[in-house]
């Protein structure tokens, strides 16, 4: 049997350890050579696939590729780009199958979160639906946290130890500062619809009364009376508080409470920033002194303080998406399976990307404390175990060292141009 | 001789390392005991020497000592709080004596920035003035790096790697996204007058077109017109943009841009953030999309990516603090002088606080690039060498294991509160 080529694409927004999985893939791809030929890496995901931007892998040093497990960001870059129903975009798919079949590609591997396993579950009905024979195998990647099946997703890790040290960190600041000048501090943190990283903050504390003294979850409403309350209470029992807030947070009637009218000075509508408009609040109504932060980017590039066990997780469902693709396993997703909390063990098995795709995973009832501004200790037994240990990439002249591929393209073979 | 006893307190905003210099002066004290005797720690700096509130560190092990040089924030507590002059505020001074007097304190370290250092220097001053002999020596600390003479502040070098490698991953992150989303990022970083810590983020770049494109510099008016052209211009060589903007940067006409009447949807000022504005203005001129992060505190408490030569700095200044003091040298401050730059050497000196208190070390106009948004070669090779080498702390179950001390307080001895 003549091998067929592989197609690997990153998809949504990135993360600490995404080239992790990257660098699964194709080292695993290099190890089975009679099954797979080629590995062409999709220029901003998808859309290297549409556009025939296929990025040759083979031209990668191994030592670059090893490189990419220590690399945040996408290194054959990323995309937010859906594709619809076959029904509906029809053109897109015979497009696809286009470039695939120009490239003799018979695997399909998609690395993103829960909008990118829709489009691998769609891929993966091309045999199907439109002859054209393809094995499609999603790999899971979101810092939120919020797919199906798999025990956690690949990114979360890293962005949880991150937050949790962060926090923890300032904490210390605000608390060496609070006998005359701030008083609250307040942390924003991604998470649109789930709570998972804001949750990661409540790590930090170890004893009764650490920081975090407050967490605002998107699975909980934000009441404001409830909450200035807490605010209160924190402050007279340690003369200070801190808090976690999801960038998620809504407001009673739905509105995302970031969104809710911040204007600039030019008079237009402020992006984003739920910290700013909390800690508004608190110094209004409570008049006492506020500092906050909003990492942004931060989190979930952070590589230089990524978790060990989520960086071989990352690289773990990488390799075995390739196990999975060349034992012929189409339309599935390799998820992550807990064995044990304490010692924690893992291992790896296959989850139907029908089940996966469009799926979000909120934090559970019983992982959100009675009054809502905490987590249980079921949570944090959950959460433990994934930020353990330390991978710290290499450093040249004290900055991490990160790897920048050559991504040359493929000589294209198609005529037809494909605008996206 | 008896030997006195010496009081050690930490003021002002902290740092990442503040405590590694805490740490030098109780490891070099509790080597000469036979000119220093029991080392106290004001609690909240000058304040705990004022309400008679000062932590006895002879209970504190040896392990706890030298776990200081790892752990952030300030672990005796800080305070923003200044000391008027001698004639202003005679109170307050016949106040200090009292409590010096009633523990036998023969020296004073004070451990922080401009204004500290200007405390540092009254207090020097009360043997020529109110008769009572003491050995007062400052120890510089500030993240700003604006302290006369030193060559560089201890807690500089840390926040300079900070946001160096964080600016460096969030690139990462926009590169990874600029095809079909985020195109401009801007980091806002701390520093009200001085540049310093802004410049430092122009090490992340290595390369032509490497991310920060731009710098917005407090030392240099806040031009609109020429920054939208220049975020203009990078968008077209570079398809992205990423910025570093100092939290100090100004409008023409004074005011600062952070503070340029920033509502909230309560109709209140919203407090801090020039990033915002950036972006806002950025979004409605240019018509990108944009993301901005504030790190806020993350910044001058991140030990856990603190740059090894400033904790090493940081430590002798402590030292050598102490070296002065046993010496009788009063009304001085350990200064770090560089030798050269590549082998990057250094020594320590005594600089009179005379000449170090109230002074501002902008950067100098040959570090900035002709046209305002940059640095040059030779601000980058006074910057390089501060950043280099890691000096992580311990972690325990993934997060980093820093100290609390006991900081339990000494009987007091005096009847009369004083109120502050």
């Amino acid at each position: 049997m003549v091998p067929k080529n592989a197609l690997y694409a990153q998809s949504g927004g990135v993360s600490a350890v995404i080239n992790a999985s990257a660098c699964g893939v194709l080292e695993t791809a290099r190890q089975h050579p009679e099954q797979i030929g080629k590995v062409y890496a999709g220029r901003n995901g998808i859309i290297g696939a549409l556009t025939e931007d296929l990025i040759d892998t083979r031209i990668e040093s191994e030592a670059a590729i090893a490189a990419l497990k220590h690399t945040p960001g996408a290194a054959f870059g990323s995309c937010r780009y859906k594709l619809g129903s076959i029904r509906e975009d029809r053109a897109q798919y015979e497009r696809l199958i286009e470039v695939f079949r120009a490239h003799d590609i018979g695997y399909f591997f998609y690395n993103g979160g829960g909008d990118s396993q829709d489009t691998a579950y769609k891929v993966s009905q091309l045999g199907a639906e439109m002859a054209y024979q393809i094995v499609c195998v999603g790999i899971p990647k979101t810092i939120d946290n919020d797919l199906p099946i798999t025990d956690c997703s690949p990114g979360f890790g890293s962005v949880a130890k991150y937050v949790a040290t962060s926090l923890r960190e300032a904490a210390l600041d605000l608390a060496a500062m609070s006998r005359t000048s701030t008083k609250v501090f307040t942390l924003e943190v991604m998470g649109r619809h789930a709570g998972w990283p804001t949750a990661a903050c409540a790590l930090a504390a170890e004893h009764e009364g650490d920081a975090p003294h407050i967490l605002l979850l998107p699975e909980v409403v934000f009441n404001e009376e409830r909450f200035l309350a807490k605010v209160e209470e924190a402050l007279e029992r340690y003369d200070q508080c801190v808090i976690a807030v999801s960038e998620g947070v809504k407001r009673p009637d739905g509105e995302f409470l970031s969104a809710s009218g911040v204007k600039d000075s030019f008079g237009h509508a402020q992006l984003g920033g739920v910290a700013p408009v909390i800690t508004s609040l608190i110094g209004t109504k409570l008049g006492c002194r506020c500092h906050w932060a909003v990492p942004d980017y931060l989190q979930r590039s952070a590589r230089h303080i990524a978790s060990e066990t989520d960086v071989r997780q990352a690289y773990a469902v990488g390799r075995a998406a390739v196990e999975f693709a060349i034992n012929g396993r189409n339309a599935v997703m390799p998820a992550i399976r807990r064995l044990s909390d304490a010692p924690y063990r893992w291992d790896i098995i296959a989850a139907p990307l029908a089940e996966v795709a469009n799926q979000e995973k909120l934090l559970p009832p019983d992982f959100i404390s009675d009054d809502g501004f905490g987590i249980t200790d079921a949570a944090r037994q959950y959460l433990a175990p994934l930020i353990v240990g330390e991978a710290y990439p290499p450093f040249k002249n004290g900055l991490p060292d990160y790897v920048k591929l050559r991504n040359v393209a493929v000589p294209r073979k198609l005529t037809a141009e494909f605008v996206i």
